[in-house]
């Protein structure tokens, strides 16, 4: 693996990452009603910075290989989502367009590991548990929304 | 061009526009110091949208190009970190932290600039502009930094 490149996906992911330190869950997010599943505040840096060693050995794996240009396509669009997520859903509260924004990003993290699989099996094989984190933070995003927004779309009223 | 990839990049684009429209400089910004120079707010969109469409056309003319890897790299680095921009400055209102992210971003867009010249000339002059407006904005930035912030740090004393 070419380590300047896994350096520099290194720290695009931590640029991506900085929105959780910047953009803090504080009272508004402890004071919502949460499901039983919902893992504590302390899981979550940590499985985020797990996962970005795995995205950014990934990356440094796939691009250098011939035909990757599809692949760092939806890689860029999953990052650019993997940043906005935060702010949207923390910094602005917004239950919805977090919503939104997670459902475009678990699309792209799924097409990126499927043309990573193309490229390189261990590049598709690292975006697995990425897939999978946003599957679960996209149920948690999913069922926050549900259970406090002030007025569901879907409500039975 | 390959237009699938110009629109998968251009979608990059707009996810990371889309914070210009989540978060709005409102009364906050209206009410800073700011230099005479400083552009109206209609420019900023009308500006943003233009150069998205040169990134996005850049990425899609420089990524198909072997030997691409690097480029594509400082690409996802100079996309997270246009994505981060406004929330940290718009949304915590925090100018120094803005500023920190703007000269990142500044950086990330010179390299990727001079890595896509050696791709593919067109794809490196698609970048020239927007290398000149991310120049503006840093001084931008920088100004009404300095302008209004609380406690300056080279303050004079």
């Amino acid at each position: 693996m070419d380590w300047i490149l896994f350096l520099i996906f290194l720290a695009t992911c931590l640029a991506a990452g900085s929105t959780g330190a910047l953009f803090q869950p504080g009272d508004w997010y402890r004071s919502l009603e949460k499901p039983r599943w919902t893992p504590p505040d302390w899981v979550f840096p940590v499985a985020w910075f797990t996962l970005y060693l795995c995205i950014a050995g990934a990356a440094a794996r796939a691009a250098p290989v011939e035909g990757s240009a599809y692949a760092m396509a939806t890689f860029a669009l999953q990052i650019a989502l993997n940043t906005l997520w935060t702010p949207v859903f923390f910094g602005l509260r917004k239950m919805g367009g977090g919503m939104l924004v997670i459902v475009a990003l678990w699309i792209s993290v799924a097409v990126t590991m499927a043309l990573f699989f193309q490229l390189d099996t261990l590049a598709g094989l690292l975006f697995v548990p990425y897939l999978g984190w946003v599957s679960i933070a996209a149920a948690l995003n999913y069922a926050v929304w549900r259970r406090n927004d002030p007025a569901p779309v879907a409500s039975s009223g």
